[in-house]
């Protein structure tokens, strides 16, 4: 038989899954791995599903989605992200924030374009990378997993097409600093690049940390994709509901592509969307607090076993360095760890080039699970006498 | 500012939308133009999703769906497509029909490869082609809009990839029959092809016009693609929910191609989709009567009108050309009928290279609408005396 997609063929399944599945053979299995928070959709938001659903609104909603949804995804912007100039025309809701990654690489990309990230970062973009074709031009992260804006501006050429960030960070928690942002949009502006911006964990900030948005700097209105989702925030990973923010003409090419590749966004889902984003998540504040304290207690024992640790102050990751003493890659770390405790890490190496001897662990769960994972963890280090 | 993407930038916004948008404008519009169906999904389906979303069902499901889904949907096509091997393990839940369609180009795709269609066909396999960046060759169906066999035959080189096929088809209306199927799987055994099937029309069948899934061929199981929706036998076009058969190897690509791009279908909707798939749609025998009652009004009145018609035996389009003595391009046609007489066809042109002097019809809206919107038509010729 013909040879398949060789873009495809050569991505590796995602290791979070694989780790999943390993899980899943024991009854006893704690699961750090996780990307998603450990709430679910709040019933305000559910009811306006049901009604649409008994309203009958099961055909074909606008490939842009619906003109309300899109209006309050623009007011949404105005007012939470600073984005003074944002309109209907510029947005478009997809299916989850996955989609509004997939619309961004493809209206942006031309064969052969680079596109330039910080590494570790969320492995669809390395993927998305190599489908659409791009030479990935991966800039390791400082020690404090920072932007290494130099590096950046030194791996520009007149092929490179845009830069993608993710503040807060998925998997370190890195979140970009006014000054930093300030820097990274005059490399944009100097260079003639567009930056495409996964904002899905906005709203995961501690220590007084903010979130910027670049698309809030009037010269960047044009040149930055707004990518959101309910799905972090509203506990709503499984709704597939997300959106875009761009320039008119790109909004456009993305109807296109997405009328061929998609057709639009579940209807029902759209209305409850509309009422997610009007209200907000009043849980926010005292899920953050629950959050800070397993951040903090995360941070507590990774110091005590000996971990070689950066404190992140957003998402809900934190992405210890194995001790160069222990001699042992995460991909060993995380599959022992799994076989022997029942606990699942991801490896580093699920996040580019630079992270071989780090481990992703969301502290997204329960404070009795966090504890006994823990617990776990220190018995594995404990046999082989590492710490 | 740099050049986005060419393929999409090349790529034209689909017709079948713009007329929409132009309808809109008016109050008293007809649309013959919609593809999908005049009924909403059934309500026992519609249930299941709202039992799913009480029961806070709203996190992340599988990236190939729910087992339980994948189970049903491989039983399905067991039974009612006689595909006597599948098993879950070839089966995937899609955003859709369009996201099966999707997946299926980019699994079977390198840069350079060659696809065979029909033309005229459905919109999104020719896009389809150009993001993936296939070459494209389209072979012109015969004067009954069946395929012309031994042209695609001649067709095929050394780079042909697939062969993609919709029957009944959208626009043309066209079924398959067996000893076409036949010859159809002999040319893609013979050249070592993969051949993509897309079936969403396979319960809109009339006058004893059967449907034949080339995946029921014992040869085929391996080279065939297997598409298919809730949208058109349920009513769920806004529900977002295809799925689609193949061998095991292509399912674990989609999967990993499905993780980076999309993340997965909403979590309740798939519940609502075990329903309906197991059940089946009771109403369809009654839909069935009064579709073929609209398709053989249709077909009267277009020959009334001295339109050159070819009777449909499957979907719910009419694919008529204009009379030769109108020197008239459908593009003109539709764009003045629907300016002077509100009532929106589509033209041919959006359905490929040979369809430039006919019209797609949409018979899916009420008795009244199809008698007053043929009505217009009727005015439309007198006022020009071309009927």
């Amino acid at each position: 038989m013909k040879q398949l997609s060789d873009a495809i063929l050569n991505s590796q399944k995602s290791a979070i899954r694989k780790l999943f599945e390993l899980l899943l053979q024991s009854s006893d299995g704690i699961s750090f791995g996780i990307g998603q928070p450990d709430f679910t959709s709040p019933d305000f938001v559910n009811k306006e599903i049901i009604k649409a659903l008994n309203e009958h609104k099961t055909q074909y909603a606008p490939a842009l989605g619906l003109p309300t949804l899109r209006r309050v995804v623009a007011q949404k912007f105005q007012k939470e992200n600073n984005m003074k100039g944002v309109e209907n025309e510029n947005i478009m809701i997809t299916n989850g924030g996955s989609q509004a990654l997939q619309l961004s690489f493809a209206v942006l990309s031309n064969p052969g374009d680079e596109m330039i990230m910080s590494s570790p970062n969320f492995l669809s973009y390395i993927y998305l990378a190599s489908y659409y074709h791009l030479k990935l031009v991966e800039v390791p992260r400082l020690e404090n997993y920072g932007p290494n804006l130099d590096a950046i501006r030194k791996a520009i050429t007149p092929k490179t097409k845009f830069i993608m960030i993710n503040s807060p960070n998925n998997p370190t928690g890195y979140v970009y600093s006014k000054k930093q942002m300030d820097e990274l949009v005059q490399i944009v502006l100097e260079n003639d690049l567009y930056l495409v911006s996964d904002e899905v964990y906005e709203n995961f900030l501690y220590n007084d940390h903010i979130h910027i948005s670049p698309g809030s700097y009037d010269e960047m209105m044009d040149r930055t994709l707004t990518l959101n989702a309910l799905s972090k925030t509203f506990g709503a990973t499984g709704l597939r509901l997300g959106y875009v923010a761009a320039n008119k003409e790109i909004i456009e090419l993305m109807e296109k592509y997405g009328q061929y590749t998609a057709a639009g966004v579940n209807h029902p889902t759209q209305y409850g969307a509309i009422e997610a984003l009007t209200k907000g998540n009043p849980d926010i504040p005292q899920i953050l607090q629950n959050y800070d304290k397993k951040r903090k207690f995360t941070l507590k024992r990774l110091k005590e076993l000996q971990f070689d640790v950066v404190e992140p102050y957003g998402a809900f990751y934190i992405m210890p360095r194995l001790n160069p003493n222990w001699n042992m890659t995460s991909e060993v770390f995380s599959n022992d760890l799994v076989k022997e405790e029942h606990v699942a890490c991801v490896p580093g190496n699920g996040f580019g080039s630079y992270s071989d001897y780090s481990l992703r662990i969301s502290y997204a769960t329960s404070d009795e699970l966090l504890e006994e994972g823990f617990n776990r963890i220190e018995r594995f280090l404990k046999k082989r006498s590492l710490t």
